[in-house]
């Protein structure tokens, strides 16, 4: 495996046709939005490309592969894989096919290609593909701009996540100057949510145990509760990022109903906080903002446990 | 009263010293990142730069002027306001000065200084005031850049408001190329909501009367309920830009208590909605995102009347 630079790479797909673009299962905004512009500017250069179809595509992306999709790929594409950071990121169909590109910004990602574009510090996988876009001379239009804007919002939460920097900025710069509809954009996927979510998130606010004067927020959320509010997976989507916005609270744990005697608790840390560390107790793991862990008990003893393993937060 | 380009007035603040900067009455995030980027770039320069003390800053923005102020303005002192749209906003302890020059982003703003740097199109005074320092050669530093950021992000609601452009995603790549704190300033910011606030939105969500099929959400909330949940002013910070927030609401009309008898209803519309037509009926008015209206009846008889006087929303 040889990591590309993004002119080699861009070197690679100009010498190359008729591409097929992989996302990944439970698609988000960048690997909707980053196969969206890569396949558009690709078509503008004249090349053919089509994204194949990912059947998990949710009602809030799915207008970006309108028209940019097809059911299987075909012999002989050249397959470029887009925010795909391991095998078991890809979609069933597709697992026997043998991918030529993978263009990512996963650091800790399972290289399954023999060649790659990977940058861990690009905060969306939409700033590679724009930058390897820049490089073939492709010029952003409004589709584009739309895509490439929705990739680099969705991935940085508006640019609030601590993965922002300048070139995040810039390419949202990139994007207004060339038409994208920023505001409303924004408001669609950011100052909108569901009833079924605001119900959860009050049913969160009034279950939660508040500990250490506040500074830590324990959530139950049982699988009974979201069903009466009516909350499907993409109305929870990032639902333990709620608790920690709370004010005061440091350290957010969400816990949420998995099967029988079963949960998972998502752990959400301020700057200065180890949320790794509190899953690392139960097996788990991820980084210090965000972390979790899967853990065979009930509800209520998974409370407990965490409670138990809780660090004094300063 | 001359309108200067960015050019024009960097020679003026070049040709100067002893400069008095003014921010507005009840200070935001831009007149107060505004005016310490500036204070900062003129020391930079190698000019003798104060901020007259704003008595009313919020802790939420003092450290931005940390260092940077003083009481009164002195004889001789070349005098700039910042966001500043109209004698009416100046700081009564200023009123009675001689002001050189006003630069602001408020397009139908009253002027009162013989020279002005007034661009409409900018979403921030600070993206003005980083213009004029960058055709003075200033350069951001980490603190002007965290001063500056906070102007920009905040006048667009963190990029999600209508008048955030390309020009806004520069400013704010320039800010954190030099070092802005961008995640800690978004988390203070914008990712936190204290508990009484998140109390009152979940009273407001339980209670919140939907009409036309959910289009509509009528919001009461009483004075006995704001102090339950612990609520001051500064939790309720447009706390009617809530129910509009709610998926599939068009129109979101919030009534809260202002003495006996006494209600005010602000109303907050999607576009292609007009809240301000509604306000209208009671003799109230505002924009077409944003209106309100002052009625003298009980919480009961104006949720009613307000019903009675819905548009039918498409």
């Amino acid at each position: 495996m040889k990591n590309l630079t993004r002119s080699e790479a861009a070197q690679i797909l100009l010498a190359h046709d008729n591409y097929t673009i992989i996302t990944h299962r439970r698609p988000d905004g960048d690997t909707i939005g980053s196969s969206a512009v890569l396949c558009m500017g690709l078509r503008q250069l004249g090349k053919h490309a089509h994204i194949l179809e990912n059947l998990e595509i949710t009602p809030k992306y799915a207008h970006l592969h309108k028209g940019l999709t097809k059911p299987a790929a075909e012999e002989g594409d050249f397959i470029v894989t887009v925010d795909v950071a391991s095998p078991g990121m890809l979609p069933e169909a597709c697992k026997a096919l043998a991918f030529d590109l993978r263009i990512d910004h996963h650091g800790s990602a399972t290289s399954f290609t023999p060649v790659e574009l990977v940058e861990p510090e690009a905060a969306a996988c939409g700033e590679i593909v724009f930058g390897v876009l820049m490089e073939m001379d492709a010029e952003l239009d409004i589709p584009m701009a739309n895509a490439l804007y929705t990739a680099v919002s969705t991935d940085t939460g508006c640019f609030r996540y601590a993965n922002t920097t300048a070139n995040t900025f810039s390419v949202a710069a990139a994007c207004a100057k060339a038409g994208a509809e920023v505001f409303n954009i924004n408001q669609a996927l950011f100052e909108t949510n569901s009833l079924a979510r605001l119900k959860v998130q009050s049913y969160m606010l009034q279950n939660a145990r508040f500990l250490q004067e506040g500074k830590v927020a324990i959530c139950p959320l049982p699988k009974a509760v979201e069903q009466e509010c009516g909350a499907g997976e993409d109305d929870l989507d990032n639902i333990s990022g709620f608790p920690r916005t709370i004010e005061g609270v440091k350290l957010a744990v969400t816990i949420r109903e998995e099967g029988t005697d079963r949960v998972k608790m998502s752990v959400r840390a301020v700057p200065g906080q180890d949320a790794s560390a509190l899953c690392a107790k139960f097996g788990g793991g991820g980084h210090k903002g965000a972390a979790g862990a899967s853990m065979d008990m009930t509800m209520d003893e998974a409370v407990e446990a965490v409670i138990a393993q809780l660090p004094v937060i300063m």
